[in-house]
């Protein structure tokens, strides 16, 4: 494998470096433009350029998120790439310092389902916005995200459906591995011309520019994903993601991929899991040695009442927290949970008012970066499986309440 | 006229002092069980039991927001009193140690219109939620307000029409007068009987019950306004509001009241203009002795796209808008305008983001609520007059620009 870095002063665009190993598990630090990321880390969702209903300065202070998030499809529709090239690139843009990532747009389009046309050449599609006609290719994908000026860029991709059978599979991942080298190539002539509009001072140990993942596709096929993860390599990345899951697959069939496929992923270089998952399955996956993840879950259900605690998940709605004083999580420390009880979550949620989305992923929030650091202590300390047995036992902890009291 | 506390400590519950006066604007301190506020203050409205889309944090630490206002109607109806009763009153169910002011419910049933209707004994209506039968009368009003446990509880008053000629607003205020009566007697009772769930110790200067303020009605009738503060002031309260203004009278009409009747309050007691108004109007009414306002322009413009500046509104909506750097105001120090641009908040608000509401009303309330400190301070170093002449020029700042560009 020959790794590149492709910066105009040949340092790399981010350093990695492992600092405790626990089984497969590790706990690095992942040195960005825009600061240090302690590894395994979750990366809050913050699509349009907003982590939804969340203020920066909680994020920053409370919440201490180190990167978050964000969509290129949505960003290049509105505001489009144009305003925030004018504005000065993401970062000034949304008044964000610390690091972002953001993915390619293909995710996006392909879920367009009907909407969209897959060809070599790239991805047209109808706006959901407006329904105009719109072209996405490596290129184009990887201009925008310059404009952005995104810590971490991602490769454009092509997505199978979960059960895609081995010929559709074969034919998507081959198409992602040329859409790659695609994506390599615009990417290092976008660096070497400077368009990053995120580029910082070289440092001593960082030169500054862009970093570019790539992604490793084939859908439920191991045989595939390991066909993937070589020609992905071959084109050097600073990275590497395993995409295409969590996308309605069996459940089992993700952890097929991800126990086998992460361990074999460069031992010194990032892994990334997109758009996975649960609590219990970011623990499961950091077992199998994956270290960075995103994931709309905390955001999306704060969004519709439903919280996640240490005992397992809350709805906000039911009847039976209508006179309860306890917080949400007794054993969380965020400050929605320091003031504010399930009584009055749920009645801001039924009363429909902005405040319950507000809080409820804030809490959602605190309760998946605390996990996160509790799993980089815990792996840390070597003492990774007992966290990981007792954490996914507690989880259970109101399914069995339930069940003893029917 | 006869001040009457009817706390059982035979100390008053609230404490009122005018520090400074300029002309009749004066700066005073009011010493409530949960905090001293200065005044004139601005309170900002927590109609369900939150400052929609604010935390509690925000109000507290960055706002300094001293006192905020409830609606005894939407809380009675939702999530109703036992909830807040069996969850230790408002202050508890919502997680706010500061004062509340309460207000009587009576000016939500009012603007029911055609679904309510109005007798000696009180107002039968709908419920705007679902349809059900409901009264409300001044005991029933005393007895929510008590189990909400505000600092402040309003007496139950009835609204004319902006426009209502003399003999149906003397009826109004005639009623007014006798339930006025009627809420002293109850809230006496309930506070005999300890059924206030905010009490608090009595101390050297307060004895830890609720207060009560008195309305002064009469529509757009000078005459019928001074026979309303006489009646209202041979009952005794601990304070004294000006309600049935800013209800679509002319503008003209309730400065003809307030500039009449502020003066004429009593002069060692707070004043209050309910539901008043723009930055310019609380300047205004403070130059004839008002002390305490509430209105919901500043969230409630937040939600709906408009910045209230020192230099005019904004509506973040307008397209001249989608690339400008600047914050919404170059004079404002919030923790918004230090952050985010007019293009941000545009894009959050033209994308349907929570955050344009979260931040649009923060920067409004900071705003209001700066305009408060400046206007304390102005009277305190007797400047009042030259600083509403440069804030009321400044705030005609973006018409100028305007008529001068087009």
């Amino acid at each position: 494998m020959t790794y590149r870095t492709n910066s105009p002063s040949d340092k790399p665009a981010i350093n990695f470096e492992v600092i405790a190993r626990d089984g497969e598990a590790r706990a690095g630090i992942l040195t960005t433009r825009r600061g240090i990321i302690e590894t395994p880390v979750f990366m809050p969702i913050g699509t349009a350029g907003t982590v939804k209903g969340v203020r920066f300065e909680a994020l920053e202070d409370e919440l201490d998120a180190r990167i978050i998030l964000g969509n290129t499809y949505h960003l290049w529709l509105r505001p489009g790439v144009e305003v925030i090239r004018s504005c000065g690139g993401l970062h000034r843009f949304i008044g964000w310092q610390r690091a972002l990532l953001t993915d390619s747009g293909g995710f996006q389009v392909w879920s367009l389902g009907d909407l969209r046309k897959i060809t070599e050449d790239g991805a047209s599609f109808r706006s959901h916005l407006d329904g105009s006609s719109q072209f996405l290719s490596p290129e184009i994908s990887m201009e925008v995200q310059a404009a952005l000026g995104s810590e971490i860029v991602m490769a454009l991709d092509e997505c199978a459906a979960g059960e895609a059978p081995h010929d559709v599979s074969r034919q998507s991942m081959e198409l992602t591995a040329r859409w790659a080298r695609r994506s390599r190539a615009r990417f290092d002539s976008l660096q070497s011309e400077e368009m990053d509009l995120g580029r910082t001072e070289v440092t001593e140990a960082i030169s500054g520019s862009q970093a570019l993942f790539g992604i490793v596709q084939g859908g439920a096929h191991l045989d595939l994903r390991r066909e993937s993860l070589l020609r992905t390599r071959e084109i050097g990345f600073d990275g590497y993601a395993l995409g295409g899951l969590s996308v309605g697959e069996e459940k089992s069939v993700m952890w097929k991929v991800v126990s086998e496929l992460a361990p074999e992923m460069p031992a010194n270089q990032p892994r990334y899991l997109m758009g996975v998952g649960t609590p219990e399955d970011l623990v499961e996956a950091v077992s199998y040695g994956v270290d960075m993840f995103d994931c709309v879950l905390p955001t999306r259900n704060g969004r519709t009442g439903q919280a996640f605690t240490s005992r397992g998940k809350i709805n906000v709605k039911n009847a039976q927290w209508a006179l309860d004083t306890k917080p949400l999580d007794d054993a969380c420390l965020c400050s929605v949970c320091r003031r504010h009880s399930r009584a009055y979550l749920r009645h801001l949620y039924m009363s429909g008012e902005l405040l319950a989305s507000v809080l409820l992923t804030h809490h959602n929030l605190a309760f998946f970066l605390d996990t996160m650091r509790r799993v980089r202590q815990s792996i840390r300390s070597g003492d990774f499986m007992n966290f990981r047995q007792e954490f996914t036992e507690g989880l259970k902890a109101y399914e069995e309440e339930r069940a003893l009291s029917t």
